[in-house]
């Protein structure tokens, strides 16, 4: 490769509330050169996902934050530019730890070469990679979804939500999702085959959704919060799972909403439906990943499970997209292509 | 027996927030007599539990509630007067779930035989009865302790978080108890064993509570709500788990308390912890209660187990009792005292 400009988007400042064009920097360093056993990669794809907004906090959680002035985190498909590293070589496509820049240094831990001829390699971003792998490990460990039962799935267009639904589906539930506008619902009916799906900024959300779940609720996969969580409670079994994989709606937060406290609602529904609210991360089910790959890239291949990408050109970017994101903008897994595939 | 009189003490309306005198009638019927198959019990001991209060109230919860003009329902130490089934002779001791009067009628289900010589025959209503079982069955199903964890317990001195705690020690816990008075803290730790015991009441509370728990906290019994459980979220390591047996503070509530709304901490805790909350009911674990017998028996036997218990004479006192209870002005397993043994 001829370049010898590395562009980095780096935080420059931690995002009071919603994150600010200002919040990012691009910065252009040289392409570094890899060392002995190193890999240098070219960024083709990269991740954007809302976990990504907590990485921007300086608070503790299960992972520390991306320091001010460092490249932001993220997952990436890459292209192995030069390698002498025994595993590796130029060419190849790999997932990796890249980050939100052109190029990334490696010495092989972390990545995972991509068959572009099993699937398309965007989809080592979304279905495939750790949203889902988030939501097959999430429903089956959690969730255990039963034959007959009722799974609502939130932000169920999205990469993690998508997922959930459809493997749900696939394990016989009556599957209701629930978006943010009319053209996400119909998309998740009519393509990715969801019983229902209702748009959570319709004035009368809470009776719609009580309407599509006659039954009640045995599964709820929370992945936003705030409103739409609130008109879940009301509705569950006894026996009701809740895995709790995100909170969109607060992410930008930076206090709590106004009262009523509605925390004790909650513990009610709790303790007299005998509810299992559990909280998890992907990498808690490292050990299933493999078994992960093999079921639902099957899946994938037979059709039975659908994606939809929402892909962005220009690293420069990426900022807009993640505020996009963190609002519901995009319209399924969002990608920043960063560089196209080079012919070795 | 001579007695022809049987006082109930029935439901005579619903409360609106704290029960009144006046939610409580006293009537006299005549004591029945058992048909074919059927056994006439007469109450020793009545039972006063905290579930009662959800009983009374008109909604959905895991049980139905107590109708209005009906006896209070609850679980007694009872003696059997007369007997028309093969199974059971006067005078013996029972378990029964004879409710708030002086006699009740049994098919005999539901009745559990007393060893007066292996243990108080009370411990039927606390240690060695539902308290007990359900401190036993929670905290090993759900709170799952490991040598070294931190476990926090909430109403310490009562009759199920007094086990728990206990039982905690045994597992190898750190036990940190919360009580309500400087009176029941030091009986928590001095006569219980717990390592530290923190009054809720003090205006210093949170600073104390994270102050006894340096290691953070790996399980909390929930039993409480209100402050007490907003004072624990931020104390929460990675991979707690939170038994939700009961929410005491908020049983007489008649609305949501204000704001701010502090459900989105508590779900922020759960994801980026990877929490476990979990309702259950002790029934939830029936099969395992021979187990709970033998092993909770053998403890208190051995002294390992310790318990104490509030006794107050005579079936009138029970709505004022059940009134105390709900402050939490007992101090230990309420239990009121309707008869004496006869000799028999």
């Amino acid at each position: 490769m001829s370049a010898s400009v590395n562009r980095q988007i780096v935080l420059a400042a931690r995002p009071q509330g919603a994150p600010q064009d200002s919040d990012f920097d691009l910065v252009e360093t040289a392409v570094p050169r890899p060392g002995a056993d190193g890999v240098l990669l070219r960024t083709l794809y990269l991740s954007l996902d809302p976990y990504m907004r907590g990485r921007m906090n300086d608070t503790k959680s299960y992972a520390k934050p991306v320091g001010l002035g460092e490249v932001m985190e993220g997952g990436a498909v890459s292209q192995v530019v030069e390698s002498r590293h025994a595993d590796f070589s130029p060419g190849e496509i790999v997932f990796s730890y890249s980050g939100w820049q052109d190029y990334a240094l490696s010495d092989g831990s972390g990545l995972r070469k991509l068959d572009p001829a099993a699937a398309p390699i965007t989809t080592a971003l979304g279905v495939l990679g750790m949203p889902g792998m988030t939501a097959y490990t999430g429903l089956l460990n959690i969730g255990q979804p039963k034959e007959g039962e009722t799974l609502v799935v939130a932000a169920a267009s999205g990469a993690v939500g998508s997922a959930v639904g459809q493997i749900g589906k696939i394990k016989g539930c009556r599957v209701v999702g629930i978006a943010g506008t009319a053209e996400k619902c119909a998309f998740v009916t009519d393509e990715l085959g969801f019983d229902a799906c209702i748009d959570h900024r319709a004035e009368d959300f809470e009776a719609q959704l009580a309407a599509a779940c006659p039954d009640g609720i045995d599964i709820y996969w929370e992945n936003v919060g705030g409103r739409v969580f609130e008109a879940v409670i009301p509705l569950f079994n006894f026996f009701a799972r809740v895995p709790v994989c995100g909170l969109i709606a607060h992410y930008n937060a930076t206090a709590l909403p106004e009262g009523p406290n509605q925390l004790p609602k909650l513990m009610r529904a709790v303790l007299t439906n005998r509810l299992r609210v559990q909280g998890f991360i992907v990498w808690d089910y490292a050990p299933q990943q493999a078994e992960f790959l093999d079921t639902v890239g099957g899946w994938v291949r037979d059709g039975r499970v659908k994606y939809r990408e929402d892909i962005v050109d220009g690293l420069e970017n990426a900022p807009r997209a993640m505020q996009g994101l963190l609002q519901g903008r995009n319209f399924g897994k969002q990608i920043i292509r960063v560089a196209a595939e080079a012919e070795v």
